[in-house]
């Protein structure tokens, strides 16, 4: 393992941090490493555990551990760390502390399952890269819209492309990308949309179960429904087998309601 | 306690749920539900710990437990769940499991500390309202913007009228309402003011501390940044001392940039 990173004070080789959701251990992880060999100086921080839908949760009533971990990219041994933390913990603590500077790119994932629609919200793949966007940092959370997943190679793919496009022209102030790519292989896919999240929701049903001492506990389960008839949805684009595309911003206001709201001072 | 729900089946009464992050018995909490005394059927589905900071984190790995709990408003009793989970689960599994129907407004907090700026996107008291505005329910975050607060009145104060504004006047598809309420008594407060989240980034300091075997561990600081100048925030208001009402939508897309990407696919 490298227990330092080959070219700490800058050269001219982009720094490019990779994290998910899934743990550090994760295939869609070093699917996504070995998509960028030879774009730079890349390093990997990220979760210990898995972490899915922690959202964007952070860790403040507990310490985190970072530590020095075995990662075999495609071309040899990767600088990696695992964080006893969530996903936008990961990003926080490289960029704050453990990095010599602050990278040029996040890239978040790959993964396992779709991050589409309202799934957005509650996704950590997508916070790990909302929060390089907060700190300044271009960004793009990548996911594999299967939700078991065997071949990572054309989501690679598609991260590295549009990974080298970021690199190059940059991202607005406040933006991050949100990605997410059909199943199959690359020759498969039948482009790239740029789309917008879908209307949807989830049916959950709590199932009640007893434990030994017949006292009740829930599980969260659950049906998901689309409920939006666009075209132009990140949903409809993986069912169609593009690629899908979706810029996110960071900052929530409804600016188009502000107006609104004027007499209910 | 009570153990079960006044009207369960409808009644013209509206049902009103409060949810929070600080946990069921927290005194902001109390403050919110009896703030509300006598403006319908009351309920709390509240989390059984803490959980500030966990942003729209969700239990998808183990199960829930729901404790029937006693909690006194300022007329009695109140029907009161404690729920081994996050704050938006407490808002799904109450909506999706033990509710009678859906509630006619959701209204969480209210949070003991400011809820502005970047911070709605780690915020727990603001998720809550969150998946119930995912759920199509209208909905409003109340945070006290102090750290410490000791008075509860005039947050109280404004969520009564803002709630009574809402069920009478209901709010657009999508969108909720983030409400910060300045320190001091109600007579103090200047007014409110509708407001958008200011720009403003944590520089995040990583304390690294030794263990009694010397392994290090870090805890996570650092210090407020608010980088926008602009006098219509939500930070803004506060300072002036101004009740700030921010509408949040649960679309993330950011639709004004989607044209910009029109050549990346």
């Amino acid at each position: 393992m490298l227990d330092s990173i080959p070219t700490p004070d800058g050269a001219d080789r982009p720094l490019i941090l990779f994290a998910n959701d899934d743990g550090i251990d994760a295939r869609g992880l070093h699917a996504l490493v070995a998509a960028f060999d030879g774009m730079g100086d890349l390093v990997v921080v990220a979760p210990f555990e898995e972490q899915s839908a922690v959202g964007h949760s952070i860790t403040i009533r507990d310490p985190m551990r970072v530590h020095t971990w075995p990662f075999e990219g495609a071309s040899g041994p990767v600088w990696a760390r695992a964080v006893t933390g969530t996903p936008a913990d990961c990003v926080k603590i490289a960029c704050q502390r453990l990095l010599p500077r602050h990278p040029d790119l996040v890239m978040s994932g790959i993964n396992h399952g779709p991050n589409t629609a309202v799934n957005v919200i509650y996704s950590g793949t997508v916070s790990a890269a909302t929060e390089a966007c907060i700190l300044g940092i271009p960004s793009i959370a990548v996911s594999h819209a299967e939700w078991r997943p065997t071949d990572f190679t054309a989501a690679g793919h598609a991260a590295r492309r549009l990974g080298e496009r970021v690199l190059a022209d940059g991202l607005p102030d406040g933006i991050l990308l949100n990605v997410n790519v059909p199943g199959g292989a690359p020759e498969d896919i039948a482009g790239t949309r740029i789309t917008r999240q879908a209307r949807a929701r989830w049916n959950e049903a709590f199932e009640e179960r007893r434990d030994p001492t017949d006292r009740p506990y829930y599980w969260l389960g659950g049906e998901f429904v689309d409920l939006d008839e666009g075209t132009d949805t990140d949903l409809q684009a993986i069912r169609d087998g593009y690629v899908s595309v979706t810029p996110l911003q960071i900052d929530l206001t409804a600016h188009q309601h502000l107006s609104r709201f004027a007499d209910w001072v």
